[in-house]
């Protein structure tokens, strides 16, 4: 079986864990108090070119996420997200249990409009009885987002406005920050993030690390007692350094940023070999997921040697699935998958 | 600096630093739905010789105690615990946060009582205005206690006894299990916890792993959607399999219980120097947490090369300490702390 | 002005009143446990034909629906509702501040089908990822809906089927309940709510009381430790009394279907006029909430001597708005409303 | 069976029901924004001489503390309270419900100080590990408190002070807030407590209202968005003129004072006479609520008469009980307690 299915399939990358063995019996302060997380707080400071940002490392995507949000909103407040928005498909309704509703807005290609937000809370602030509903209080935006697709420094500006006009905080969840970090023609940087923002994070889970999730906060607000938050939710690892030290390795050359070219280049192999195949596409993904559309057949041909996501039936003959592609995937196992898919719809025709 | 403040300052062990870079570009289904925790969970199974248990791993201790706790009580009800109590004095609101009360118990050695309990909820329900108060729908207790002390067999039995009969239900908080399986005069094993807890965990964090509990669920009422509970709360760690590797690694041998042993040797030469050198301890401890009676003027002297955690003031010279062993002290370490300790005080006299 | 915006825009019917003045310095048990608050749950559990449902009175509909959902799902679960419902649509989130997803459904006349709800829960469970979202624990319904439509007998013993069957609660909300048993064709009676639903209410806030709705369970395990959920929710009157003391007056003579066949009589007429000149409405509704459909020009004429509620643009020219009539509506107020819509209208044409 | 169990035992004054019959049919606007909510709300700004204090009206206590509270607190922090405060014993954990622990401090006489929560303070940031534990954002005190002692001006004003030097609102739960300003050597007034504390609440219910408590806010940072908040915990009532028109009635001409000064009357005629009989009381009231220390034998025989509330035990013959009365008590029946009091004391001796 070669998994397809999603980018966190593999323990790490090797230099992570020689790394960690090389520790040996180094002793270390806990809870992220450790030389190696102000290290790789440093480093991230330095690639965000502003030395304000307050970093800390979460284990977890469901746990930064619901630590965020609830730790930003008041109780009557919501957060605004595309209805494709991971906290509002698939983490078991972990922001409702802070207290909060999400608020999704339609969004065919897994994006929202600052012309969406805006409209939306003219027509909150608008009703008489406005009281009577949630207030929004956030934009979650999910760069690259679940459908692969990507916010390009206009698009995100123009949001980043509106939020500070309209008094909602900003904040983008970058799982796979690394892949959209490397797509072509995505032009926000770190730098980009960290002064459009008030909070977002670099996924290490899908880009290399075993696990962990750098968080970096611009807005003063939310920096205030972000420790007390983390704890209480249960995101302050006692062992905070192992995340501090995974984070140093993955920065400190570039390695990060290697990765996700990596796993951008492989999505790119996939997508132009089934392209010229004649396939289509649900969007049009630079980043490492990509949605293609198949024949049920095909799909099921495929299954017993490759894993995959299935997303959403397209007519009575074809679906869209998700492959993934990661830092991880080798070229062989792409060209693999190109090959069966391929044979398959031949077979079929 | 040699740290004693705690048992989580080290990597993990090496054995399984280096399963895991062993597992090369092995893939894994994520989110524990793979091999390696499905075996994990069945080294516990066969541990606690009971087949029913479910078994789930969760990366740290207070993600599992929220999850635990809030997955098992309705709202109008709350936890009862030790004064004590891990969820009562160190969590930041933890439970608090997801809506429950916690009611804590007087206990001078971190111990509470069946009678204590039974007391309490006879209070509670002979009260005429019962509903105007937190009804207790739990118990909640650590084994060791945070102040190192054990419940022996039938102390448990006996709090396990009420539990049942007052539908209360009983959860072990096992952040230290291994050092009370290695305490002298401990007879409480994994099948007595199985048998009389509703849920337990299985610290991995302070006993060689890097990260992990294995949360341990009798009562069928709590195996029931726990999964959902663990995803809501960010407790489902994508890459699961990170912590079935881990405690396939510490059972399969045994290791886990020998490192146990370790740190409970280590911390008996400690007391053992200490108390035949003639200073007092706070409580008798026979696990790897040893609160010692100090004078102030030897802590100062410590302070620049051991760290420790103070614990509380005894009179106008002397303060409680505690000093913490693990899996990876190093009895050369316990041996420059005991002469430390006694060239300190030999110069106060 | 005249107020057609809601059906609580008076204090209350004078016969309540006047039993409320004549108790004098008669002296009553605190928190409901009275003889008033006992004697009006006999005349519910006497209407409902159940001498075993819990009777519970609680001042307001957004108290209630709070309490009750949040006493009946684990954290996990959400509950299901039309997405015209009034806990999704018109109460500030309080649903999700008690930890709970919102699941709406679509429902073009404020109604939601059996069959839906089915779908819902096979999608739900036949995914391999359920436990990564929300799991439904609930049915919210109301009697009558938010857009004034019914749910018939047949409807509601299809829905109560299907959420027997899948493990889900049924709760409806009959803030408006007298005018749903007032409607003609409405074959729903009270012991067919009673038979059929876990737990439901009987509003008296818009049928004739000066505040209070009387919580009717059916669910034994609802039924359960209920006044705790109650006083934790702030729920629990201290002067529980004055509740009982309007349900009795209300009850005991059958008032309060009489008041709810007056608001229906009034909106009969307003609807039987408006249809006469031609007006089309949006929904077909038997009960006391009519939404017209009138040119923009029409409404900026009324809108100085009526109050009503704006529902929602049908085309460039023409809005629905609500006209809600009540208990307390004068004949010569609905006859003032249609005169002033029939001017207004000429004058325009 | 005479009560003086509690202060909230009749129906209402009857100035207010006969005004509140006196309304007929005059119809006002929903959810307190009405003229008489609005004329009540400028008595109070008038009484309390501030005219920038926000006014709002709810129609309980607990869902008042628990909205209050929960509007204030960021998710990580607490509230500081007496041991004995409502909150902490006799609120089923409505304020653990919405996330936030409670933190009790020893209070022998029902009072905290000044001292007291700065000493906790200083603990709490002091501590190298203060994330790890609750952050105090709140301190809440009862005027009177619940053994029905009261603040003096320099005690409030010490705490005000440590409160706003410390960053922590200040909260006064007045729901027998009228008894307090009735007292004799009670120098706190109304314009006090505006100025003195972020937020306070005025009780209708115990005090002449059928039910109610006004909340008064100076904070603008409480002041924004309350109502959302109101609404979201149900506490925004639909017929919210209800409310205003009570405290209207109650404040034009001194009513509400009037009533809180026969309360203290009564309370002074049975404690004055219970002491020249040689009784003695748990602490010193001057307003209400009156704790008499008396033999179980006495008690036992006035049981089926009267009813009051046991409070605890002094020794293995006495017990302290707690004798309330209200704007509604009768001198005629505070005579016949006292008698019987002494006649059944003299039967045991």
């Amino acid at each position: 079986m070669i998994r397809f299915n999603n980018d966190y399939s593999e323990v790490g990358h090797p230099r992570l864990l020689r790394r960690l063995l090389a520790m040996g019996s180094e002793q270390n302060a806990g809870y992220g108090q450790d030389s190696h997380s102000q290290a790789a707080a440093a480093w991230i400071r330095r690639l965000c070119e502003d030395p304000g940002v307050a970093v800390h490392f979460i284990s977890g995507g469901t746990q930064t996420n619901l630590t965020v949000i609830s730790a930003a909103l008041r109780p009557h407040q919501g957060v605004l997200c595309a209805a494709t928005g991971h906290i509002h498909t698939h983490e078991t309704g972990s922001i409702e249990a802070t207290g909060h509703a999400v608020l999704p807005l339609p969004a065919a290609d897994g994006k929202i409009t600052a012309a969406q937000i805006e409209s939306y809370l003219l027509v909150h602030y608008q009703s008489s009885t406005a009281e009577h509903t949630v207030q929004p209080g956030m934009v979650y935006l999910s760069q690259p987002t679940e459908l692969g697709t990507v916010y390009n420094l206009a698009e995100l500006t123009a949001i980043a406005d509106v939020c500070h006009c309209l008094g909602l905080y900003l904040f983008v969840d970058g799982a796979r920050l690394a892949y959209a970090l490397a797509a072509e023609g995505c032009d926000v940087t770190l730098p980009d993030l960290a002064r459009l923002c008030d909070v977002f994070y670099m996924g290490g889970t899908k880009a290399g690390a075993l696990f962990g999730e750098a968080v970096v906060i611009s807005h003063p607000d939310l920096q205030r007692d972000f420790r007390y938050l983390m704890k209480q939710r249960g995101a302050l690892l006692a062992k905070g350094f192992l995340l501090g030290i995974q984070f140093e390795e993955l920065l400190q050359d570039g390695l990060y940023f290697e990765l996700g070219r990596h796993g951008v280049r492989m999505a790119m192999q996939l997508q132009s070999a089934l392209r010229s195949a004649g396939f289509s596409f649900l969007v049009d993904s630079p980043t490492n997921q990509q949605f293609v559309i198949l024949p049920d057949t095909v799909l099921s041909r495929l299954a017993d040697r490759f894993s995959f996501e299935y997303h959403q039936r397209i007519d009575a003959q074809c679906s869209a699935v998700r492959f993934c592609t990661s830092w991880a995937t080798r070229p062989e196992d792409v060209q693999a998958l190109v090959s069966a898919i391929l044979s398959a719809a031949a077979e079929n025709s």
